[in-house]
């Protein structure tokens, strides 16, 4: 499948209206451009109000009026968020969370798998989706909404995963037993019958265990979804869902819950919603991973179902930066951008998540600037859609590593994400395009370097893989804790780092607490001027054939290493045994993609770079400036600049929060 | 009613004593001339050991031995601490919060509308109050003591709040969903039956109404003893209850869980707690700001039935200041001052609470302290008690808007209390005096301006009349968010901030948190060397026809105000669209009541000027030293400086922690 | 019992290998001359892995080849940690705390009184002693390990709490009220049957006895296993547990939870673990104090059955310290180092607590460390072993004022063991040797001085004790609130501090909180340029015959005297009325020792030096160097330095974290 235009739109919720304004709402967004509406993830009360008595005629009347403005559709199954006599009559089906019932209001508290659920959600999509399937508005699906377990540890979730763990160890207790240590603490298990309460588990492997089958939960509710909707879908209507990321209150990193990589497998699509600083924290670099991610889930281009209009207090958009943003999410390869949401709620939880509109409905500044961005898009929309672009560098990221930290951190401050961040922003800061996989769908074949940031708990195979690749001719950046444990979470015996110390020409013995030590740089590849400090962690690395980027200065360990480089093979590793700073990163990741040879642009952030090819076989670069000066571009690319259609070539300015489009010869 | 003498006194626990001393604590409170004691509050357990038991011995007792030594009594209505034996046959009337039922121990966790409970304290307050009505030495009752809901979610009250919204909205279930907007998140209610538990709710207006609804059990419960005190007292006694404030280790604000103006009417004279900081932290606004609302709640004097004497560690008086803070209750309007408590307790959760005496029931500083102001207050009572005073500016606070904003905080460091002590403390400061009341209570013709902190939930009706008293005539100081919603929560779907735009001359789409943003004056009523910072919330003000005091200095904001000030009919309005440092509400507030022509004093904190007339008819004025130095008053009103009973004019000085009560010619 | 030779080795978990490697383990424990291991206390499901079935062959393995090395064993019974198919059976073991019954997965959380736990465990020790008692490998058992009550409110405690209250009270309800303050908030028992449950209890008195009750439950449980394993143990074979302190995140201080003065007195050894913090945090203050207690429990030599290793990232010692820290145990009176633990574990809750191996089994520099100073304690072993010390200060400590305090906390920032460990530590940088006992232990009349702090809850008889002590001649000093409540923790009724102010020549009636305030020092015994600022509480005390040392500068306060010296009989009294600095409390410390002509040293911190004779009737005196600098220690003991083997006198160096061990001609 591959779109037509840039769709550029909102979430949109009738329902929520405090008085009929259909009408009025559709000349806003016709005036707007915009093309696109998401609607019913979240009202399954309106149309079901009683058990088993539906009424869809809200739903009709707002597809009716968006087919008549020739704007498209995207309908939401609406499981996230359940009605309230079904709460009532089925106590059951809320959340169990540590022994505790979840009390019902809130979405996303009941559990995925409870039979009773599942039962009543088969009969609202396919009543649902069969009622809309063959409306000319509707152009797509999205299956529930952000789903994630919620914490479900109900019975029936209890007994689903001793069933996974009898299978996947045959029946053989020994082999559990002895594959997760359960003798400590007289944890041993002597008869599946016996096998206790997740609730109370102090293995760390076998809560990482638990939290791998309750990921799959997910990926079989959302293939189950994906399933019901197809049997109704017409051949031009697709499928997504809209995935999100760890939160701290924005996007902030790979999400611990979901299985991104596994469940966006049934999708036509993947989608995603994207939230961000705004005003003088903007840095664009939350669209760029995410964007990475989502486009490297299905080597397509993606959506982005949701995004910030006027958000919050703190994130309300400065002038410019929301056009600013619309054109980075194309830059990134998505063919979509909708906001969350159209008007703001006049009650509950979200009132102050202020959409596009305030809650007057009138025209304001950010409406203003979605009008003005939607008619760019409208204009440019031939050569920004199915945008594509390779790139060089993979992440190699892991939600079971990250999750298994959580028994097992490195820091009371920190954690995977940080440290997948810090990493991840310097690529980006430095304008080198970045895939993001992980290890059942990586190819690794296709890339110059592969970032391994925390891969904790892994299997003895893809690191042997990850050997093979840099024998012959792949590099690999590799941080502390890598390959510390197998893919159970249990410590391996043989010396750290394990696996990869044949690559990494390095082993280890001890790892302490910095408290104070700082690195010693041994070559120059970091200057002596940086900041030196550390964080959290630090292995005391003895080389065996690997070469020394830095020590340490504490008088007692100052014989070991701290960041070395190892040639191997065809290829070449660096291995950071601690947790340095981001200007030592920098510096690291500067000069070992320049000794690479791996492409990157001589501007450097705040001036961010993407380049892409369009469908008229076109070079596509954005320029952005993320800040509040104007800045100059040294040596723009030759070109027609598309968004004031003009000629382009050398020095350029580009003004605070603005954004060029330079389309190729 | 009125008062025949300044009653000044103690609470006494006859029952907590170590061993029997009444006598010698009779003694010792006749030498520091304490005229009232309070008792009973909470020795249920005492007075009826086993359920149907009674044993009023001590109290008999107590009453006797007072009345012997002309010492008049408050009795208190023993039930916000049950019997243990209660609570173990019954135990549903232990509180239910959250679906959790509270242990038995501390006090105030019952459910007030359980109606077993209600069975058995109507039963004990008959026997008790027949039993002590005629004894000559009780003046007065004081009906159960700081009563609050408890944050109560059983089920009945569960139930009761379902019938009572049911009654509100006719039946009508489609009004009440469009009215809370519970379409949202499928929370839309098809059946009166299907109405979730509170408890999980995530519906802030709902929870709203709930908080209302529960502030109103305390309502009819108070009314409810009041009522069954009034088939027992003689005419002679009064009723009153102990009110309480916000809570911050002393009393800081205005009480979210109690409506003060509504459940104060039955009562014969408002009474309350009052604490604060002491020491050097010690500025007199608590028992001011408390005062004022006490005073307005029945235009009348009022009783401080509890305030601290030793008290905590971090609260024990400085020479001086328990006598100043004697005299400052009553230049508020209080006709008792009774401290909370005789003798510093022995066992359990309040040993370290202490009284006037230490646990060695020996004279000491602070008892000193007490028998010289009460040597004096008994000298001056004839030109003291029934003090009359007028105000010509009036608080209008609002518990239904602060119950609201917990659900929809504009800070995560401030709440509404915060902003309304911002504002009040200025004018205390100013010496400017205040009455506060409510909008159902509020007679705004009596009011040169009214100050409206945060009015956050508020009828249209409401503010209708208060565009109407600008328009009038009337002056009114609003803060950012008022105006926002209605009575029910529900944002205004009109230009912020609704109905009060006509009067201010403004309106606004976005609000954003400050982040570092600072004011820009416009005009001369903000210095520039003033702290210009803000906090928390600024709204990007669009002037229709107001002026401007301030805008922001944000270059993408610069254009917006911040403050503004409007002249509507015959009255004017300053409208507050940010939180700024107290030193800009000293500012705006100072210049404003000089141009209203609103009496104020040149002295201002630490000298604080109270004044007052008599009942011989004379204008009394207090002078009191907020400081530990030594000060210099100006210019004293002549007249008898009555505590040195000297004749006073022009320059006088005031010692640290001192008072001086001047009654004129 | 005494013991032959330094005990050296370390705890071992045969049970948690990930592969079978005993052999090369018992090599490399052989290599480093560890020549004793600890097993089996946390693996019950590995020998009775379902109701019933035993198998001990893992244990016979470990024992057998043990003995065949020459490693003798310590047993310890498994029933810290409980097997799932008991919890599953019998869910009602499970420790409930306040209402939650606790998930089955961690150690320590069943209640140890319960009838059926107890059946279970009385049957596993009995199949377990008699099974490998007669085994010559084991010299010795530990029962349990780090017993607590685990906050156990099961309803057999309750039960059996309020019998225990009835039988103490002989049935009277009236006196119990009466005591205890029970008609405080309607909380008066008047039927037994009555007795609320202890979990909402608002009564610091009775908290205070419940935890009491529940530390006697610890007593009677050790107590009952010891009597269980003496049925079974060879006359050769001794009997230990293994008490730990309030943890930090290490040993800071008093344990709260279990009486070790009565615990240990079934125990034919006192034994202990001990954690401290490591690198430039070490001190060796915790290894000290907890030697100290543990010596005194018994009035002999005690066992480390456990220390750390490599432990926690921030704990991996420096070179050196590691063998700095087991002659530190020894010279305390230690006559075993035991390490917790051989290998670092591969799953589960303590896979970051290392051992001496890392989890690759193989050599490293902690390893190393072990092996050279195993080699020096085999070859000092008799110089070493048995070593007797007599001190002339002993502490007196409380738990039962640390948990009386829980309810009456002095402080938000400090508590009971603050003190403790502020007074203990200057003894210790002193060079002072201490004793530490109890109230119902100690002998007053062995010690010139004895160092009070914090007695908050104490009989009127030990304190009539103290002041004739002190008459007698003995010195005593008390810290604030020393005296305050009685056994009940009910308020004395008398001045200030109570009973002991006859010794103390002092009495006060008020007490505050600093905020800021500082000392005032009155003679020569507190510098002026100290560091004079206090924490969290101030007593201000009148002097009745006292001598005072400094007042506070508070000019409310200036007559007040802070800290004071009073000669009593032949006796004397310091009286430390606040909570000083550190460098206050040495300064205080010094000169009254030296007034007193208690022995210490030229030498400070960071040179420890510690003092005792050995079996040959020797001299030993031990020096540590606590610190990263080479120092000089001015003038050494004349004898053998035994870990190299030369004669020493006069000035000598000493290395960063060394130790010399002098033995006297």
């Amino acid at each position: 499948m591959s779109f037509k235009k840039i769709l550029y739109g909102t979430a949109y919720y009738y329902e929520y209206l405090p008085y009929d304004r259909l009408d009025e709402d559709i000349k806003m967004m016709l005036a707007a451009k915009i093309n696109v509406v998401r609607i019913g993830e979240s009202t399954w009360s309106t149309y079901e109000p009683e058990d088993g008595k539906f009424d869809f005629s809200k739903l009709d009347k707002v597809l009716d009026a968006m087919h008549k403005a020739g704007i498209n559709v995207i309908v939401g199954t609406p499981t996230y968020a359940i009605p309230s006599w079904l709460a009532r009559k089925y106590p059951e089906v809320m959340v169990q969370v540590s022994g505790h019932r979840k009390a019902y209001g809130a979405r996303q508290i009941f559990d995925i798998s409870n039979p009773i659920f599942l039962k009543y959600a088969d009969r609202i999509i396919r009543k649902m989706i069969s009622h809309v399937a063959n409306h000319p508005a509707v152009i797509g699906y999205q299956v529930d909404n952000e789903t994630k377990h919620y914490g479900t540890s109900s019975s029936n979730v209890q007994q689903g995963f001793v069933q996974f763990m009898k299978h996947r160890f045959n029946g053989d207790l020994d082999a559990l037993n002895q594959e997760f240590g359960l003798d400590y603490w007289s944890n041993r298990i002597n008869a599946w019958e016996d096998f206790p309460s997740m609730d109370g588990t102090i293995n760390g492997s076998l809560q990482a265990e638990f939290e791998q089958y309750r990921r799959d939960l997910v990926n079989q509710y959302l293939k189950w979804q994906v399933e019901l909707v197809n049997e109704y879908k017409l051949s031009n209507q697709f499928v997504t869902h809209n995935f999100d990321f760890e939160w701290r209150g924005y996007s902030y990193g790979i999400q611990p819950d979901v299985d991104h990589f596994k469940a966006s497998e049934p999708l036509d699509y993947a989608g995603v919603d994207i939230y961000h600083p705004s005003r003088k924290h903007l840095t664009g670099a939350e669209i760029s991973f995410a964007g990475d991610e989502m486009r490297t889930l299905k080597n397509d281009n993606y959506l982005v179902l949701e995004t910030q209009a006027q958000a919050f207090k703190q994130q309300v958009p400065y002038p410019g930066q929301l056009r600013q943003l619309a054109f980075s999410h194309i830059a990134s390869g998505a063919n979509m951008v909708e906001y969350w949401h159209w008007h703001s709620i006049h009650n509950s939880a979200e009132t102050y998540w202020k959409g596009i509109l305030s809650h007057d409905f009138r025209p304001n500044p950010v409406y203003n600037e979605v009008s003005q961005t939607g008619a760019e898009l409208d204009r440019l929309s031939p050569h920004l859609v199915n945008l594509k672009s390779t790139a060089e560098v993979a992440f190699l990221v892991s939600n079971q590593s990250l999750t298994a930290m959580k028994n097992f951190p490195f820091s009371d401050k920190h954690n995977y994400n940080d440290v997948f961040r810090s990493l991840y922003d310097e690529f980006y800061k430095l304008n080198i395009h970045t895939d993001i996989s992980d290890e059942h769908h990586i190819n690794l074949s296709k890339y110059k370097l592969v970032v391994v940031p925390l891969l904790y708990s892994i299997s003895d195979q893809f690191l042997e893989k990850l050997n093979e690749y840099v024998k012959n001719g792949g590099h690999v950046i590799y941080t502390f804790k890598s390959g510390f444990t197998d893919e159970h979470v249990k410590v391996r015996t043989v010396p750290q780092p394990g696996i990869i110390s044949e690559a990494c020409g390095i082993h280890y013995e001890l790892f302490v607490d910095p408290d104070g030590c700082e690195l010693v740089p041994e070559d120059k590849t970091i200057s002596k001027e940086s900041d030196l400090g550390l964080k959290d962690w630090m292995e005391l690395l003895i080389p065996d054939t690997a070469q020394i980027i830095a020590k340490y200065d504490d008088p007692n360990w100052k014989d070991y290493a701290a960041i070395t480089k190892n040639k191997f093979g065809q290829g070449s590793t660096i291995y950071i045994g601690c947790y340095p700073s981001q200007g030592v990163l920098r510096q690291l990741i500067k000069n070992y993609v320049d000794e690479l040879g791996i492409q990157r642009t001589e501007e450097t952030f705040p001036i961010i770079i993407k380049q892409a090819k369009n469908e008229l076989g076109k070079q596509i670069t954005f320029y952005f400036n993320y800040s509040s000066q104007k800045l100059t571009i040294q040596d723009i690319k030759a070109g027609t600049e598309l968004i004031k259609d003009r000629q382009v070539s050398g020095q350029i300015n580009i003004d605070p929060w603005g954004v060029l489009v330079v389309e190729g010869q």
